[in-house]
């Protein structure tokens, strides 16, 4: 992958966050290769004290390769103290408290970068730093609910579904991680820092285009739900099909390829009918052309329709089980996906970032930290501490 | 909002993206300053071929509000000379065509870095740049399939489902956003571009972490659907409850969240019931604590269950369809949601970016161009080329 450094070696980031949301941005970064440290309180984030209950200790595992981890307990004067020494050297601190939060400890935006005027100060929160609803409580199933998410998910016939995936937090993670490198760049050119803020429910709205573009065509008439099939009932084939052990998704978006389809049916007179010459004419007879695909590929395994459609040139994939997808052999051969020993989990599969840069070596994968495993090495790096010192302010309750 | 310029004012971008990935990026570029200009083929980029089939027309203005826009037929040797004049002086060129496609047409990444070493080249595509699936066509459809996206949303009893929102699309298209602004960040400091890349299908494997989670707990085992309850059905109450017109989602992730539910309630009894204290009793009686939440608030309005729950401190909000969140008060007063004057659409509500920078006003809402409507613009403002001089190359092909 070649010899370059990492884009962001050098860079110091204090990572606050909390759940997904705070700390997939500091995750982004870590594998860009800035020097990431997450400060937890004593007892630990959320997710770390939820690992049990909620199945939480892989997440936390996934969102803080490479990072290192400290504990400081900011009700403590004294832990605000320490971070405020940390943050005159830091590049980035990233938070997702509730709005005010920070504030109100005495540690919020304006106490931060006027002790250190070139920190990019970055805030996630579920409906941002302003504006009517800021401090009503959001996680990702009730901003999916808000958002229309829910609305235009799942079947008609069924109340409306949340997308299984947090996809709201990850859409909020992945904003942040583009604002706060936003603010550094513009930092290299006027030297100054500034407060940086996503909002959940707004970075979740732009995945909604195509819903919100069928909701304008009808004339603001209500998008609804069409489970697998196009939201304006307009494009087909469109659908997940069955096979003998499982589905498959197809889709057709141009009428090429409809007519590769046809072929790889084994069925080349359907490319030349009429009746399904164009997408218009197709959706308008579209539970007959869901049966002849359905048809053809439930006498089939699903890789062996996977591996037609994909021969002749037609968009299709597999649908696919977690296990099936932590063994993807794409992912594996990229080098996304590897298998690491974790000394709190054994051997797991942890991805790395889905951003790469070409030039430079794909980032190492070093295991999450546990709690507070870094706080005597980074106290003592970057505030000049003896191991004497870390003591006494443990015993004070500052860390 | 603050008098300071917007953070890439300055910046320039071309921007050869198409449907969803690629201008998303673009997007959030033109919204923190950049002077982003597209550039389509003469026919249009197939967001704007679809516009009238499939409802793209609003997409078209959702993603590229505040860009110009410019034709070059890059299959024409004299589009690509006018594309590789332009890269000279550009500081950005974002493309979402399948791998192999600008290398296929002279214009991939390592003619273009020749040409101006500090260009970052960003490439968006379904399965990235390498690995063995790098040639297969994909679409948000099929990579939510692939990436088991479908495997855990929607009910146990139905077909796997596909989240509503074409959130693969917009998850790759934010990262994308942060890779290019890291590289530029970079290049700040070394005067070096380089080739920035992101994968669909890798965008969209973090938001798993919650369904991995689980899956890894129970030992490997698939984690199935459960529609809105939580994925490992060990947190309660978590769910979607009816209304008198409609429908709420509560979640209660603390003991102290369902203390309150219940006094939100007036049932304040159950708050000390042994039988509910603990997230596993209750999840020991799932059906029955969420019958007993349904049963309240099946009794009032939507609205009022909402306000109760906000008024007691528990997570939770409407599941709104998309002519409420168009119209969501909160969207509207921070300036995210703007009512636009759309030359081709007529009054639209449009959005802002996602990504906030407090300091700067917020950018100022232009309406998506007509295909070509900049093409003279820019040529002369950047090749130094006059009106005669387009309309050669026009009649000759070129644009």
């Amino acid at each position: 992958m070649g010899d370059r450094p990492p884009p962001l070696e050098g860079l110091f980031v204090l990572d606050l966050g909390q759940i997904y949301q705070g700390p997939y941005a500091g995750f982004l970064l870590a594998m860009a290769g800035a020097d990431v440290v997450r400060v937890e309180p004593p007892e630990g984030e959320p997710t770390r004290r939820r690992a049990k209950l909620a199945g939480a200790s892989l997440p936390l595992a996934i969102l803080n390769s490479t990072k290192r981890g400290i504990t400081l307990d900011l009700k403590s004067a004294e832990g605000r103290g320490l971070l405020v020494e940390l943050v005159k050297q830091a590049d980035v601190l990233l938070e997702n408290y509730a709005p005010t939060v920070t504030e109100r400890l005495g540690i919020g935006p304006e106490v931060l970068l006027e002790a250190n005027p070139r920190l990019v100060y970055a805030s996630a929160s579920g409906y941002g730093r302003s504006g009517p609803s800021r401090d009503d409580l959001a996680m990702d199933l009730t901003v999916q609910a808000r958002a229309g998410f829910m609305a235009v998910t799942g079947w008609p016939d069924r109340p409306p579904v949340k997308a299984g995936p947090a996809v709201c937090d990850f859409l909020g993670g992945a904003h942040l991680y583009g604002g706060i490198m936003t603010a550094l760049f513009e930092r290299e050119r006027t030297g100054q820092g500034r407060v940086v803020e996503v909002s959940m429910l707004e970075a979740a709205f732009p995945a909604l285009a195509s819903n919100l573009g069928l909701h304008h065509n009808s004339g603001g008439e209500v998008a609804g739900r069409t489970a697998n099939r196009h939201g304006g009932m307009s494009v087909t084939p469109y659908n997940v099909y069955p096979a003998r052990d499982g589905w498959v998704a197809i889709i057709c978006t141009t009428e090429d390829h409809w007519r590769n389809l046809a072929v790889a049916m084994g069925r080349p007179e359907l490319a030349e009918d009429a009746r399904y010459a164009t997408h218009s004419a197709r959706s308008a007879c579209m539970d007959e052309v869901d049966e002849l695909v359905g048809a053809w590929s439930a006498g089939l395994d699903r890789d062996a329709v996977w591996a037609e459609c994909l021969a002749h040139r037609v968009p299709a994939a597999p649908v696919r089980d977690l296990h099936e997808v932590l063994a993807d052999d794409h992912l594996h051969a990229r080098g996304f996906l590897v298998e690491v020993d974790h000394p709190e989990l054994g051997r797991v599969t942890l991805p790395r970032s889905p951003v790469r840069y070409e030039g430079s070596a794909l980032a190492e994968l070093v295991p999450s930290p546990l709690l507070g495993q870094h706080t005597e090495e980074v106290l003592a790096e970057r505030l000049g501490l003896d191991a004497g010192a870390v003591d006494a302010l443990r015993r004070r309750g500052a860390l």
